[in-house]
């Protein structure tokens, strides 16, 4: 806690125009309801202003057309993105190299910078090449072969398979699994399903950040790969050979089948599936929940089982749930046209 | 299995009505097919009864309404509560501390008492907290002032970030992850997710238990609760801030989006998934592999996605199913009106 | 990369129909783009034929039908089962036992044979009985009394808890947890879940693959049983008694309810729950995402939540997705018969 900034210099940082008193003094960030005298906090609503007139933060950072009388503030177009450059800013530390810890193992013929934290319990196999600044949290474990970029953070209880590629400042949360084998077999005349070999590998770009408990399978041949800047959130799947494009965002409890490329910019909504062999274009989203069985142009928004255009299926969802008011309809419906056409039996169709 | 307890000191122990002989000695629990001549089983309908009555067991648990001629028994409300009650009685026994194991790791600040159980390979880090009786599973790993109440049992290979708190008697499976970062990113200009800070924890109060490979992250400011004798099964996921409420229950792999609040006694089935930033009032039951887009009511049955009332959506589904014919009859119709306005033109609408 | 075999030899390891120079020498298998001058790749349709026969591989592995005029070749009738069992020959090493790592923790009373692979930070605990040629990863972690059978492959940090026992050529992948209590619950009069003990066991039979992050739960009483050759992906969900058939295939994210009985050779696609206390019977084959609520005779291919007959949930999902069509339609019908009716009163039927 011991940085101090000026508001005009957090202003200059992110590029807001500064309102009030510049000389206020913050020492850090806040969320609106807890922020103390020192802190500065933020809304993302202009109906917030009150509340947050009246805070006890040092200063607000506040979006596009809000004044804030009386109390210091920026103003900026994303108030999330300026608190996140802020935040950021006044909880970085250097890195401090911890080392090895004798109670981690290191296999032969590893390349182990000086610059790094290897905690204990955790295991690195044979000829694993570490960046420098990396954190090796307790009990992770890296295969044989495995090359992990500078300033990376493996958190606790990661497993990292043999020949995975790892690019700078990935994070991979605890419990990840990034490598292990597809889920492929041939079957047999006799009905025995024989493991296919999987001898490709897994790459993961710069910038990457993993959640915790995925899944990411290596490839049959090739390589599983996730593109920079990509974020994964927790319990998500990703088979052999699936590429995700750069920056993009996988919420909770995806599936995405054996070699499915996602392009640049695509957003999986929550336990979003994805069949195999599909090609989803750059910037598709998709509704959580949604089961994807056919590839994407770009851009598109889609929802639903199978996955339709978002629309469509919003306009089909609300005509789902009058299903029983309509089947009713129907019924009566017919009950009028037969009584009509026992009047006038020459309305009768000839068939079918 | 040295316990050995009279039938009617267990008929007591669960306010149960004694039938036949109470000097009847029982010295454990079993299901009706394997139970022997000195267990205790149960049946949880009248239609067992003849089988139970023909069991080996020394005497059965049954509920009202039944009579089992010949055969001692308990009778009570709820055999399964019944059997849960005796059978831990059977198999309580007093916590015995293993006391640290060699090959654990202890950091430095830590406050442990005596009377704990820490197997290898297990890691704590810097300042935590242990509560008295406390299990900590081998390959498990605690974070920084992590704080651990009396009687919890994490099992192995378990990761608990660092300040997480947990209650009382919490039970932790294999392979959990409490306090993991949020999935949380700001986008700049350029199309770069920003990562947030995850500055808040996570609470865990007394009597909850967490099922393998569950993730729960810490709040983003604030806190992640969950709250007192909550139940989550095995691959569950609660983002950010999500609050579960007392004795809510939470079947496998359901995902709660951030920020979302639960009531008291909530049960979400499995695979169910629940939006952000929603509030789903106490005892609202939400059907399997529903989506939740909004707040609910206390009370609310709700099923599908976009999950509705049960009762409308069950009528819905059962609607969808017939879809087809109803497609044909619509299609029948179509053609016998236009056959009945080519004859009578004045029957048709001047617009749509 | 020793092992070198002319292509006669391999035809004849598949039973294939040998096409060209049979003195062709092959060191490896690649796939078709990468393939190089000693390595023999594969196509699995015709259309790839012209690719295969300008590749640089020594020869291809196609389908019946296929002529690949210049180039060596072997026929089979499955591509994919051919390459599996020739790149597993090529694959194929014998047991390196590289012994009990001094950083493992093996408990007392254990049966370890000499011929064993266990890696640093592996903990056994008492009394657990391993098979020849296992192989335990780093971080992995076996409960008391646990039974692993021959040529048994735990890659790191999986978890197996107490009493388990797993067949001859079992693979679990990372963060596996094999064993953990079911979520079973007794509900006092208070409200209050009382834990029902889980003192049943998980048994896992030859040649079973458990995917990463897979989570089954012992049985509450008897056995949570998966049957020979049965394979499951990463993060399955397999609840307290429920039996996996011989050979059956679970998709990535599938959850299977307690009690719930699998038949021989059942496939469920990705994400696909089932509801406790059902059976499905041989061969049954469920669309990813489904949500099967009801048994099922063998042979049935079933879609939808609920799962329906999967030609008839196509159906279903076509005509949903013309919902708002045919609401419209019901519309104008409704006008037009309106419109007979002021005609024709006499159509009007008596009552709904």
């Amino acid at each position: 806690m011991g940085v101090e900034e000026s508001l005009s210099r957090l202003a200059e940082m992110v590029d807001g125009e500064l309102l009030g008193d510049s000389g206020v003094r913050v020492r850090g960030v806040n969320e609106l309801a807890a922020a103390g005298e020192e802190e500065i906090t933020f809304i993302t609503h202009p109906r917030l202003a009150t509340e947050a007139a009246a805070s006890r933060a040092a200063a607000v950072i506040v979006p596009r057309g809000v004044e804030l009388p009386g109390k210091p503030a920026i103003r900026v177009k994303d108030p999330y993105l300026a608190v996140a450059v802020i935040h950021n800013h006044f909880l970085h530390r250097p890195f401090a190299a911890a080392g090895i810890h004798p109670r981690a193992h290191v296999g032969p013929e590893c390349r182990v910078p000086a610059e790094v934290s290897i905690g204990p319990s955790a295991v690195l196999g044979t000829g694993v090449v570490l960046g420098k600044r990396v954190t090796v949290g307790p009990g992770t474990v890296i295969g044989d072969h495995a090359f992990i970029g500078d300033d990376c953070v493996l958190h606790a209880n990661v497993t990292i398979y043999a020949h995975s590629r790892l690019g700078r400042r990935v994070i991979v949360h605890s419990g990840a699994v990034i490598g292990s084998d597809g889920f492929g077999y041939a079957t047999d005349d006799r009905g025995r399903h024989v493991k296919r070999p999987h001898v490709g590998s897994v790459e993961i770009e710069d910038d990457v950040e993993i959640g915790a408990n995925v899944c990411i399978d290596r490839g049959t041949f090739g390589k599983t790969v996730v593109r920079e800047g990509a974020k994964i959130d927790n319990l998500v799947q990703l088979a052999h050979n699936v590429v995700v494009g750069e920056r993009s965002l996988l919420v909770s409890q995806v599936g995405i089948a054996g070699s499915t490329t996602l392009g640049r910019g695509v957003v999986l909504g929550g336990q979003v599936g994805v069949a195999g062999h599909l090609e989803l274009g750059d910037r598709v989203m998709v509704g959580a929940k949604s089961g994807v069985h056919n590839s994407q142009q770009p851009g598109a928004v889609i929802s639903g089982i199978p996955a339709i255009a978002h629309k469509k299926w919003l306009l089909a969802v609300s005509a789902f749930q009058k299903m029983p008011e309509l089947i009713k309809e129907i019924r009566t419906l017919r009950k009028k046209v037969a009584g009509l056409l026992q009047e006038h039996p020459a309305g009768e169709p000839d068939a079918e």
